[in-house]
């Protein structure tokens, strides 16, 4: 087939990875998979993604690109990739891409869960996906206050943009909480996310769900662009699960 | 209160240990929970367990107990060990216990939980906890012949006794397989278990769904005494659910 573009569906688990994108001296996600890409014979400076996710945060549908000279089938370039990617990174689709495909510039929007679990005492098997807090929280106040992030707002108070400068308007699709037994998991989906919105998002609607701040905080912090808590919820509840096209 | 014997509920990771029982040279959860405890006062040379999970084996509901000298609540204790542990430990529930208990002796049943994934890529957010298997099983296959190990028999095929010449023969009250979501998961109970007998009926018991073995092969191991198949389903979908007395 010789030198073509692809686009790549990975999955991570963020644990030992300071993050997405490559930086000197640190294990990173993108760091790694461009070494696995490097013994299969690609040779670009850079691979392209969809997003770049902070440390401690997983994926299953991450998108990256690259260009590859490649003789075979795309399941045998999954394949090639699996065997060189380390046991916490997975090529979970391989598939062509046309030429100008662009994963970030592309995406017209992205879906993130974060996963919460209500206990007073450490539990480790449930800690290593998702944040454990107590006291349990009330889901239909914490839907409430989601859904007046729905739409298009500034959504300064909530995060920074990725370049200095840029815009902080984003359009909320959806925001919602489920149970799913002992699960408790938000679903939220937007055009584009702010630098740490999600997980400033969560810990706002955490504490109103435990009634610890009013439920009108969300609604305000949108109207004045101030910070509604310090502090973030934590990495290990988060997955970018979906990025749309 | 003084000296008393207290009853532990344990929970556990199993990942990074070299199983429950201390080893020399080796990380143990016995042996961190030993360390742990002696922070807290804590003088004697053992705990006791209500089982020995092998290396990888996750529990939630492991059993151990030890006489110590607290001064105050049975939740201060709990406290206490959790902030000693590690975070792959936890303690989860903690009573006082009658002079004589025993965790292993006193025990009627215990109930393991096997956790697979039917997926032809690897996926690590799901591999952590389960076994990924590949083509997918017929679970009613899988149930057909696991209520073939119901009730008492020699269960010599399927595992050796924790001490030499001990007896062979158990009781099976449950062995179900479920499906939710995208979890495949076994629940089994029996009076006890041998050494692995866990991991190899599962392994017998994903074959015959996989149909890659006759559905006959675990009634045909028991009457015969020999093993159905070499080797043994791997250690981290396995889980110590629950120690009945």
């Amino acid at each position: 087939m010789g030198m073509a573009h692809y686009k790549v569906i990975l999955a991570y688990d963020g644990s030992g990875f300071a993050g997405f994108q490559r930086q000197l001296n640190q294990r990173t996600v993108q760091g790694d998979v461009e070494a696995a890409l490097r013994k299969i014979g690609w040779q670009d400076s850079s691979i392209l993604a969809a997003g770049r996710t902070d440390a401690g945060v997983h994926a299953t549908g991450q998108v990256i690109s690259f260009k590859l000279d490649w003789q075979h089938s795309v399941e045998d370039l999954r394949n090639a990739m699996n065997y060189q990617l380390p046991p916490e990174i997975a090529a979970r689709q391989v598939m062509q891409a046309p030429e100008g495909f662009h994963p970030r510039f592309d995406a017209i929007s992205r879906r993130y869960r974060y996963h919460l679990f209500c206990d007073q005492v450490r539990n480790p098997l449930q800690e290593t996906y998702a944040w454990r807090i107590w006291p349990p929280v009330d889901l239909d106040q914490m839907n409430r206050a989601a859904a007046s992030l729905m739409g298009v707002h500034d959504f300064k108070a909530f995060g920074r943009p990725m370049t200095q400068d840029g815009s902080t308007i984003r359009e909320l699709f959806s925001a919602r909480w489920q149970l799913s037994d002992d699960d408790v998991y938000l679903d939220i989906r937007a055009n584009a996310f702010l630098y740490h919105m999600v997980r400033r998002i969560v810990l706002a609607l955490v504490r109103i769900g435990q009634a610890t701040v009013p439920v009108g905080l969300i609604s305000e912090s949108l109207e004045s662009g101030e910070l509604p808590l310090s502090g973030l919820a934590p990495a290990e509840g988060l997955v970018l699960e979906e990025v749309y096209y």
